[in-house]
């Protein structure tokens, strides 16, 4: 059993978090802070919460909001969700005092390549050593590095689902990785709590919209992973758009293939995912759906799933996969859960046993 | 632990009954069957369940739909969600066979009162000692009676919301039950799974409308639960209404005061609150709000809590009471497995530990 | 011809206003200005309306943001789309220009009764004189009224939906008037453009919550409509609720019938049709509903139409009416167009002859 | 003035086309037929339409729905929406009959190739001669054929969406028509009205999905039109995606530029840009966007307007458009109505003189 703390509790990563660790059987108790709130109880900010934080249901936590530090004292494993740029002091005090930590901002995501990080979020780094030994929290890529890290940068939303859809076809060497191409659709979550004209309903209700194109964070976040993926540089095309939901991302990635392919592109559609089955069989969140099925968001919502199906459209010239995740989930906090299921050896599935619903 | 069956697993209020009971501590096997897919593997109707059914993750089934008979004779407690009217003749099976029965139609809601049944669903009662002895399985008026209990006919999901409501006053006969008004508003699963005119999503998204006005099936139901609550007759104006969301219901319903009330309408807000406060203090599922605060349907979705704020309005005259929940889990499938967990003497919480999500 | 002139062009009555004054036969040009974006070009805020505003299609007015002075002195008819209690001085400015207004905040809905307004908008009048010669501006109520004046009060758009729906019961005195109920639901728009936690999409999409229970400014307004209507004090219970959808309002109205009823409540209903029928048959944009229809705010959206249907029920003895309009356009701009209309001499339906879609 | 009418006018495409005829200065009369509610009123099925067919305010239309062959004999211009393959004996009835026939189906989308419609659309024409005649109704392409023709066959919406958003380029040789991908995302509408799994609330909303991968219907069409307009062969992948809304469709266009482009992504979206606003600048429904504006469905909905950016991404090295549309507007029947202008001399905007609204 651990003790868990969310420094950051009050924003929707932070309050996912929450609801995703007081159900986990590991978890003996759970510390929030929050800047903007301290001093309350999360369920002043959270009616969902109502009576759930310390109470004969799910109760590990008085659930008042205190300060950061304290939080990482009453703590072993601390999850960091805010703003960019500022986790790090964080991340040093955890190594400092033998706790693990999880980042749920971009501040971990780049390993030591500062110079990157520096320009998509306009930071500096000022305590190196806690990227030196950071690892990317990407359990199907990482999960033995993951196992051994003191300090976990937690994938961007977007990034997770484009990665995982591509993560076979980058493995196998089959995929021209200079023209990669991954078009992008969330719910509006991803824009995050604060109002904004961006997430006002009245401005992205019953409406579609793309955002960022060329310049979207997470675009060099995508290259990073399908160069290492992959052991060679590629070049990806990030285009997100906004859609009415509250959660979920589909991307729908297309690159040419490069490999060794024959026949129709039924039958080259039909070794896609033959690859793709055999890539994931043991991952416990991965699915590749049966034949004539497509994914959709639906089918993973509120869980740690991401859906995947692939084809070999342009008459078997080019590979597309389609990825569906939970972005909050998969995307955000149940993926920072499975990486300290790994940290701490437990069942990496545990607190993640979460079933979708049909609707 | 018991093996679990469900008859007509593939109607919405089926499938949701899989998903709680595949995550449930007490059950150790789900039996599941359909006529409309019998044969077929449930996870080839649902895609949310991929995997699910019989894995390493949560697998308690094969997910074969097999025959009725099939699951009764396999199951220890068995749930029917099927057409209104075709469980009786499975209710008689278990009794025979010594098994439980849970149904979700309105075949068991009405006791003995075979005449209210008939003029409302149109059909008459073949298996009149089913009847007998069955119990209407809304825990927070009948919890010791559905404890001893075979056979229990599940609420629907309006009379849960409209009846949790007003309980605390009808008990404590503080309103005149001659003159309650029932509003409500439901997300677009209570109209079933089969596509229809009436949950096209042209036909119902972006807008609301009003149905079934002095007409809805519910509203007998209504009336039978509150005359049993206050020992008096009472007279109930029902009005459904369907708004643009797959899950929830809002009901909003009016009294007049007929009690020993004085002062502002503030202090009787108060003494109305702390009626509620007490009357519910322990029951699991329901939660009066803190003041300031007023019920919305996300802070229940997805899980079996009914949370309810009462005011007093008109210049303290009037009771209005807001009552939420998620019209498939405690308006539906969630309270039937609360019923289950009561009558096989569990943990009247397990498998209904659900944390609803902030989105 | 007149000009016309918006002042408050930018939040969501002002520019809804615009569109529908660019497509206005009767107006050959259009100002607008806004305090906040001064300066800008309207379609630098409203994409909508990009290339709309001064070119081929319905170019009536450069689109430049002025201020409110040179719109005054612009226009022969201005239009206040501000927050409550900042018209008056332009009414002033109107009257002293010979010009007409029609405001949209709540300045001039009391007529003369200052203690109403002081008391639920928390502000004193300055400029009496205004308030006493202002109108009303509810057609349906006040036609004759509005064709003479020079100050005219738009009325609230729930205000409007519950007083349509009652109206011909008021005038016909055959309902208790001390025991109205008000049960109003209503897309996001009602809100307001300025992004909040209120209409903020993951707080209110995919959700139903109730607000201002008792307390809606838009109480006091229904009451005094409604005792203006049937010459006798009325009480009247309004509750809001906000649904997730961008436009419309559906208010379910219960009133006991008081009059001189016979017969089934099938009979009493067709009765009450008629009676609402005759009522409205003049009316360009009132719609009774034939018998079998329910309303939907689908089938009135972007249109200037309320739908009505009217039932007998609890027996026939119970008057319940369904009124549904568009928030934004017969609940605000739309009416304002309309009353422009009629006090200008304009054919009354010009400009608002639009049609809803069926999607 | 002419006579319209439109054959199949109970389908979705059919009750939007006689909401754009209703307000038309052009059009006296509208006929209507429907096989499904023969002899019932328009407004018995379409409830957004009551009063407002043959009244004072649009009155155009008795309402009655007749059969195919009066609305033929009855009007000078004949709308056709029905089902793809049986379109083709009104376009002959029509021609003998010396009347024109805009059709919205497939049917008259290939010109002569009938070996691709049957390939996609599994029917084989009848009536040769009328396709021999027949034009493809995209004004931006054919403007000119389309004004003396006789049998017009409207564009499938996905269609006209990804071939305004890339014709600038394809006319300009500027882009590697070889590598065209294009990924749509639409609104539900385009599900047509019957009710299906597909558009069923609950299985729709509050998610997003993709289908029909490399089988799309719309695929060929707009490879047809893509080669047509670059003069060369070109290939391209089409994704669809249904999003939880009514109307509009985005469309993300993707092609490698192949042209004499240098300096930085910045210097050629500027020069893209200027290409696609000169091309596009006398065009009365395509609006090429200011810079720093990004497209969405909600500013295009109900219009007739097409908007579109373009990018340059990958380093300035691949052509990015975004086109936004409102499916039934633009994407067919507003098309259909431009398209009748043309045919008739009218002013092209007539009758489509529609604003949207910013919400």
């Amino acid at each position: 059993m651990i003790r868990a703390g969310v420094i950051g509790a009050t924003g929707y990563a932070g309050v996912e978090l929450v609801r995703l660790l007081l159900n986990h059987p590991q978890v003996s108790h759970i510390s929030v802070s929050s800047v903007s709130f301290e001093g309350q109880h999360i369920t002043d900010i959270y009616a969902n919460l109502f009576q759930l934080c310390s109470g004969t249901l799910c109760g590990k936590s008085a659930g008042i909001l205190e300060t950061a530090d304290e939080v990482v004292s009453e703590s072993d494993v601390v999850f960091t969700a805010l703003p960019h740029g500022t986790a790090e002091k964080y991340a040093d005090a955890c190594i400092r005092e033998g706790k693990k930590l999880i980042d749920l901002s971009a501040d971990f995501r780049f390993g030591r390549n500062e110079a990157v990080f520096k320009q998509w979020y306009k930071k500096s780094w000022e305590y190196p050593a806690a990227h030196e030994e950071s690892v990317y929290g990407l359990p199907e890529m990482y999960r033995e590095q993951i196992r051994g890290a003191r300090i976990v940068g937690n994938p961007g939303c977007y990034v997770t689902s484009v990665t995982l859809g591509l993560l076979p076809a980058l493995k196998a060497g089959c995929i021209d990785t200079g023209r990669i191409i991954a078009d992008s659709k969330s719910g509006v979550t991803g824009a995050g709590r604060s109002p904004t004209m961006t997430n006002q309903f009245c401005e992205c209700g019953e409406s579609v919209s793309a955002y960022g194109v060329g310049a979207h964070r997470h675009q060099p976040e995508i290259v990073q992973n399908c160069s290492q993926a992959a052991g060679l540089p590629c070049t990806v095309v990030f285009t997100p758009h906004l859609v009415p939901m509250s959660r979920g991302i589909l991307s729908t990635i297309y690159a040419p293939l490069a490999g060794d392919f024959s026949g129709s592109a039924g039958e080259i559609t039909a070794e896609l995912r033959n690859m793709y089955r055999a890539f994931y069989q043991h991952e416990p969140f991965v699915r590749v759906l049966a034949d004539a099925k497509n994914p959709a968001t639906r089918n993973v919502r509120g869980s740690n799933y991401c859906d995947i199906q692939v084809y070999a459209v342009a008459n078997g010239t080019m590979l597309e996969a389609v990825s569906v995740l939970d972005n909050m989930v998969k995307g955000a906090s149940g993926q920072a859960v499975q990486n300290m299921n790994i940290m701490c050896g437990f069942d990496e599935t545990a607190g993640l046993q979460l079933i979708p619903a049909a609707f």
